[in-house]
């Protein structure tokens, strides 16, 4: 299969470094495995033949790789002009119309290239009509990476509890905030304070009101809604209250009684992200930067799955989607 | 397909009753699905047309099913008769020499029939001789039941994780050993009555030696080695040290440093059970009957997950297993 990699920023270039590093694993699984394309929003590069997984992964910039690189040139061009079978798009969350990722997607899944992905923006907004698209054409879309980076939820609902219903589905679903909260309750801190810790070690963006009004964990909870419960949902349909006013006191009040407050995203009948009172000893109290899913089932009763939020560990959940793309469809 | 099951015990009556259950979620599948044989330590029932499942899922022994019930005729010999494409097999576990299981197993996947199981006992004897067996037919062969019950360990590192490489796996791998450390840790209270106060709830078994010595958790040990690390290893091969001399004074004096004690099962370079300190904040820290398995790769970094490891639940690992077989193979 050939593969192109729309998106050259952190999560693009980390997985640029995990294809190189798992070339032998993916050569036994289809020896023609290649990269033949990769674009940011500068430009892009493509050579049929495959680029250098080994130069690629020593650059920060696509130009540095070749003069080839053709400036002003879109990453939609690519995607109309390649001869590729599968686009792995990683460009930047843009939750309000979903672009450039939206346009990328529809183009490819158009062009019957399958799709896998790390950016919620398309999921949140477009979520029915990007995976009946993907239907009509007969093609792979995946999008494991997009909720809880490297813990796999998807997968672990369509392959490992094939048989069991999903009644309810609860968990942590943003790093910056839970390691703000964990931060609160071990140290007894102000928020504000442990924010502008957060910002100055780089846990949080500069603008940190996507974790902190809990909009991120929004946005997972919409696209679980629509993945794992057939729901039709949109970001509007989610309740949803911040942390930004829990105060030293309430956070000891709590562990004083065994709970911690934490920014839960549930999923039933209702859609919400808010702070809740977690026992300390209940599964879904997992601390730092870490997120957890706590599913309720009618078979297994309960399953907790706990990984990393978000970060380079999220390729593993790209390089699981790709390698299950080439299984299922080389 | 058609499918025997051998073994009538609780878990074998639970599946008859969760596959009548999810009767339309199998026949969505494969429509022609069909129960068309059922055995015991005392005989067998056949009927290449199907068995009724409304009827089987309402009695305790299978006699009271019809007067067909072919008395002293043996499972071997359902097996070898049988027109059917997959056993299930659910004998009791016997980690001496596998047998009844080891010898169903045997037979079954040397006619070319499909297994899964939740018997651990032929697993833990002769592993790579199964599964070389059935590679060898070409046929699938599925024990996600025989670790941790519900908790799909194997479709999570099979379907899941499939670019990771598995570095480490250490967990609670017997619910019985936990409830008891649970307790002890909650309630103080010595192992002595604490184990007397679970056999009187029927959490454990009447002789609790399996549990408490762990030689339930190292039998599960040598399952995860050689099936998730590619080992080749036997019972005899795992270090073992069980929870029996562990007082409430040593309980007491890990709570007061935040530790929990816990039986954990370690596979690395050394296959282990023993009690250790746990952090009482760390995903493995899970409590009551809950089984957790933690597994350290080069992508992810870190994987938890947390279900309950007996019971009716360990139906749901077998459902997904019969599903996959199908789904795979029809």
């Amino acid at each position: 299969m050939k593969a192109i990699l729309v998106g050259f920023g952190f999560i693009g270039r980390s997985l640029v470094k995990t294809i190189r590093l798992k070339k032998n694993t993916l050569n036994l699984i289809d020896k023609e495995f290649k990269l033949v394309g990769v674009s940011d929003l500068d430009g892009y590069l493509y050579n049929e033949k495959g680029l250098s997984l080994e130069k690629l992964a020593s650059i920060n910039e696509i130009p540095e790789y070749s003069p080839n690189f053709l400036m002003e040139k879109s990453s939609l061009e690519l995607i109309e002009k390649c001869d590729a079978d599968i686009m792995i798009e990683t460009t930047p969350t843009n939750i309000e119309d979903g672009k450039p990722g939206l346009t990328h997607m529809e183009k490819a899944l158009s062009k019957g290239m399958h799709v896998v992905t790390s950016n919620k923006g398309p999921l949140v907004v477009e979520f029915k009509k990007l995976v009946n698209l993907s239907k009509e054409m007969g093609v792979e879309f995946k999008y494991e990476a997009t909720v809880a980076g490297a813990l796999p939820i998807f997968s672990l609902v369509n392959e490992c509890l094939q048989g069991d219903e999903i009644l309810r589905i609860s968990g942590i679903l943003n790093g910056t905030a839970n390691y703000i909260l964990s931060k609160m309750y071990f140290e007894g801190t102000s928020f504000e304070l442990t924010l502008k810790e957060a910002q100055e070690r780089g846990i949080t963006e500069s603008d940190p009101t996507y974790d902190i009004e809990g909009i991120d964990a929004a946005c997972k909870v919409v696209i679980l809604a629509n993945a794992i419960m057939k729901r039709d949902v949109r970001f509007k349909d989610v309740k949803r209250v911040g942390i930004k006013r829990i105060t030293p006191e309430a956070v000891n009040l709590a562990k004083q009684s065994g709970y911690v407050i934490k920014l839960i995203g549930t999923i039933d009948k209702n859609l919400e992200v808010a702070p809740k009172l977690i026992p300390e000893t209940h599964p879904l109290c997992v601390h730092g930067t870490l997120n957890v899913l706590h599913l309720e089932t009618d078979l297994a009763k309960v399953i907790t799955i706990i990984g990393y939020g978000a970060g380079r560990e999220t390729v593993s959940a790209m390089v699981n989607d790709i390698i299950s793309v080439i299984k299922k469809r080389n």
